[in-house]
């Protein structure tokens, strides 16, 4: 009979080959918790084995490091002859669980643009005029730029034509010009001159304006690096949630003061920067933006009225560029300001910006790229076409909706794992406290580890009796003011004295939601004649979209059923298309050239949208052939 | 013997053939005043021929229609006939003397430029939205100004793009939309949009910032008509009343100050013209200015202080196109402001819009262009080349450096005739009032009766002795404080109870101001391989300008000795040229291609300069043979 050695501990049983190590270890005293009730979901009972041999090593859940490593899970892996098991404490096995999670995190974008910033410092030494030669300052630097530099059409912004004579005399004729391409005023405007050569970094701002965040990269044109991210809220949360209720409050008169939020939230942060770097806000020479149709009404304080009416048209998808003055925005005056092109009212130019990181542009494969916010917006194509629409989702993963809603802040619950055995849950939160409420990720595993272990059945109902039946007494599922819930948190375990639950009312919520953005995809895929199994890559985009378990999103009927490694997390390709573009013009060609290229397909007026809502109205589908995957897994639930 | 009958008295005498009007008249008791003396200069001496013949009819100084009407000058016809004479009352002859005086005024500019404003209205009609036609509204207008209008790239400014999604539903997609080309930023610059059809005139403004005056023109860009002029000093004045002083201002701190000055200026013509006109100042949709190289500088709020130095390089001789707004004129923020180019540090844009006013891009004929002001700005060429320079003649014929010099406003002696028989004066001033001092048409009169009546030489210097020989006690030569002075008013005559003087220092300073412009024509000519003499035509512009009598500018060597009909004055040159980039690209083009094609030639880096001035300084030149009417009328004045 195997024998098996637990360490650190020394201690030593025998036990059959076949046995759970699960089981083993429990005979040699050792208790591990299996939150899933052992189904081999959660992954919070890894154990290392350090030598010897285990039968079912593989796991999907564990990376091919981690599984070099030794790891298996002790609820599916077996004894298959000596061993020597490592058991560590629970805040190592929690570390590897995060990096297990690590997969989740954002892929490295990788494609290189060649380097040709819109922004350049050109230095030059003119030579000093004399009666022979009296071309005027302006000629004469337009004549070193033509000779040295191949530029022909220099435009001379008045400030700058206002000290010009004398910055070029004081410094000797050696001057340090800033020049803009980025303007259609020419192919180099010149917005700032200094005295000798030029001086450390020359900055820039990529800028991406979500609906909740505003995230800013402070990068450096010279090097190419971005030296740091900050972020903060968009201060215009305080006039409304989502981008419907702002646009309300704009057309009772709040237009100009949701631009005024937005700008002292980009000037704060430039601030922050500035104080941090020590540098002066008016050595920053260039901003790229990226930010969602209804963003860029607001920060250019163009009425979004009619983003929200039927045709649903914005008074403009292209922008023009403007400079920092025009918006108010506390950097150099005459720096570029450039929006990114939107496609409609609502794909915005932080999808334009999504497609680039995507470099959606540079594949042969058939792609989908899916940003999952308080809307969900969908691209699918290669490089020889795009189409994309928007679904209307509404909020309920960012936490509107849902009784116990919050955003994805310290005491949000991220993760639920329900036991199968005691249908109890475990709780994972944000900042390992107690939990004040559930956030998007935590709702996705919640709804599926309620559907795998039947606390819901498939159209999102509790099943009260048999919960009952399992639990007793202290039964999770009970009748509330609403209907019926199930309780994460009893008032004892929570942060705020409260019971946390996840009601009924709260699951048609995000099945309306994860419906929405599923029958997208379908809609989508039926125009194009395609089916969403012949999806070879799917790239997912958003802060949210980070947080997303691609098992339980796919149990839930969110995303299609796809093998998990067609699946890439971008993280935040509105910002980084914004890089991009502040880096490349090329990335900025082609970033106008997609936006301009992406087929809308709006929704509202495709008469099969309803239909594929209704259907998607289930969990994960009414339709669980689409789901191959999850039928099994629930047919091997139905069966222990 | 003739008889001769004098209306309206009736009165008849008998006179022999051969003899002078003005005896006859004195004969018959009615005593003609004889300013100049009997010389045929003044033309005081004016009466009508009603009938009958008289000799010497001709006169250089009577136009065609005058002389078909009857008149001659009393002092130069004889009697060859029985004749009737009306010798009518001072007044009327005074009114015949200012008609005379007509053939100075502006020779109405004919030159037709093809109509083509940068700024027009155009009236479109949209069709709303639906979610089959769901473009924006930027994309919309394009659509139809693409279709309609053959306009392929509309850039809509920021505060039309704020108001267009509103002000096209409130319209029912029906409006009138104010397109700019005159920028480089695409073919249309939408910069206003109004619902409902074109209404009232498409108002702009032609603006000619002088160093003394500030002209405007309000035109209708829909007609072409010029609705108004108005004008008023530059309120610079009060910080230097020549460009040399205003640069030596900015350099202390002034630049600032000078600018808003201009602008409050600026800003006052426009709010009168809107109350005059009843039209909202938003409503004024461009401006083209023509000014100085100095002036548009200060305009401009760009330090001009190397255009006094030496190699006296401007800081720009094109000017980009500016919006109201970035200049603080309160005309629509959004109208475009175009100042024409320059030429060099004294050769600005108001002698670009001299030269296209002039035509001289349209004349084979050998042209000058002379403008005198301040400085003495000359252009020579035709429609293949042209050249041009700037004598700092200084502003002696502006009133400064003069003793009683004065601007020519009320009070200020305009004309002087000097008795050769007495050497006393008659005088002239603006207004009819008695004498506050001498304006520039004044000196040059003044100088040129002294020089042929021998009140000086040749020299410029005082002939002491002669005219107290002549005048006796009461002699109007005198010594005063700064050596030898004529008395043109005694202090009982004057406005102000003093002694108006002219002194040898004045006469100096008059001198050498002519001569610089001489010379500055001599030495291009020269350069040329031109004699002046070859010129075949000499246009006069600049407000100054028109007051100059060209016998007797001729007289004292500041233009060329050239048959009178060479000359001609044609205004304001400047705000014409301005009023005609208004109204055409084509003048605009050309504008800019001619400020580009002019060869300057710098005066002080020429050697043969020097000579020349000093050539100049005598009355009318060292070689009189180059004036070859002079030296036969100051012969046949010594021969008297």
């Amino acid at each position: 009979m195997p024998k098996i050695t637990f360490q650190p501990s020394g201690k030593s049983i025998e036990a059959p080959a076949g046995t759970l190590l699960l089981d083993a270890a429990a005979k040699a005293g050792l208790l591990i918790d299996t939150p899933c009730g052992g189904q081999g979901r959660c992954g919070r009972c890894l154990v290392r084995v350090e030598s010897g041999e285990v039968s079912h090593r593989e796991n999907p859940h564990l990376s091919a490091k981690q599984l070099q490593e030794g790891w298996v899970l002790a609820c599916v892996a077996r004894v298959a002859g000596d061993l020597s098991l490592n058991v560590p404490p629970r805040k190592e096995r929690e570390k590897v669980v995060e990096e297990r999670a690590g997969t989740r995190t954002a892929t490295a974008l990788k494609y290189e643009w060649p380097r040709y910033p819109a922004v350049r410092q050109i230095y030059v030494e003119l030579t000093p005029p004399t009666l022979e030669d009296a071309f005027t300052d302006v000629d004469r630097l337009q004549r070193v730029l033509s000779q040295e530099h191949s530029i022909e059409q220099l435009y001379v912004e008045l400030p700058v034509l206002q000290r010009l004579a004398s910055t070029l005399r004081q410094s000797a004729w050696k001057v340090t010009l800033t020049l803009d391409a980025d303007s259609r005023l020419g192919e180099a405007r010149l917005i700032d001159i200094q005295p000798g050569k030029p001086k450390g970094p020359l900055l820039a701002i990529a800028l991406d304006i979500g609906t909740t965040n505003v995230v800013m990269d402070l990068v450096d044109l010279r090097s190419g690096r971005a030296i740091e991210r900050v972020s903060e809220r968009n201060r215009q949360i305080a006039r409304g949630e989502d981008v419907i209720s702002r646009i309300v409050y704009s057309e009772k008169g709040g237009l100009g003061e949701l631009q005024h939020l937005v700008v002292d939230a980009i000037n704060n942060l430039v601030k922050e920067l500035s104080q941090k770097h020590s540098f002066d806000t008016r050595q920053v020479y260039q901003m790229v933006v990226a930010s969602n149709t209804t963003m860029t009404h607001l920060f250019l304080g163009m009425p979004p009225k009619s983003i929200r009416e039927e045709p649903y048209v914005p008074t403009a998808n292209q922008f023009p560029v403007l400079t920092a003055a025009q918006l108010g925005v506390d950097i150099n005056p005459l720096a570029s300001i450039y929006n990114l092109p939107a496609v409609a009212a609502y794909v915005g130019g932080d999808i334009t910006a999504g497609v680039l990181a995507a470099c959606l542009f540079n594949t042969d494969r058939l792609t989908l790229f899916l940003d999952v916010g308080t809307n969900g917006e969908i691209v699918l194509g290669n490089k020889d076409w795009m189409t994309t629409c928007a679904c209307s989702a509404g909020p309920a993963f960012e936490g509107a909706g849902v009784r116990h809603g919050m955003r994805a802040t310290t005491g949000a619950i991220e993760e639920v794992r329900i036991s199968n055995k005691t249908l109890g849950p475990s709780l994972h939160t944000i900042g390992d406290v107690p939990p004040l409420g559930i956030c998007g990720s935590g709702m996705i595993t919640a709804l599926a580890e309620m559907l795998v272990t039947g606390v819901i059945d498939r159209s999102g109902h509790m099943k009260t009796s048999y919960v009952q039946e399992v639990m007793g007494d202290r039964s999770r599922v009970r009748k509330g003011d609403h209907g019926a819930e199930y309780v994460l948190a009893w008032a004892a375990e929570s942060g705020n004295g409260q019971d946390i639950v996840l009601t009924e009312v709260d699951i048609n919520n995000l099945i309306r939601t994860k419906a929405a953005i599923y029958a997208g995809m379908a809609v989508m895929a039926r125009n194009l004649g395609i089916n969403l199994s012949d999806i070879e890559e799917v790239l997912i985009g958003g802060a949210f979209g980070q947080h997303i378990d691609i098992e339980e999103a796919i149990q839930i009927g969110l995303l299609p059923d796809l093998p998990w490694d067609r699946f890439k997390f971008l993280g935040n390709t509105s910002l980084w298309g914004a890089y991009n573009v502040l880096l490349s013009k090329y990335a900025r060609e082609k970033a106008d050239e997609m936006a301009g290229k992406m087929t809308y397909l709006e929704l509202i007026a495709d008469n099969s949208f309803m239909n594929e809502l209704m259907a998607a109205m289930f969990l994960p589908h009414t339709d669980i052939d689409q789901f191959p995957t999850v039928k099994a897994a629930l047919e091997k639930a139905a069966t222990r």
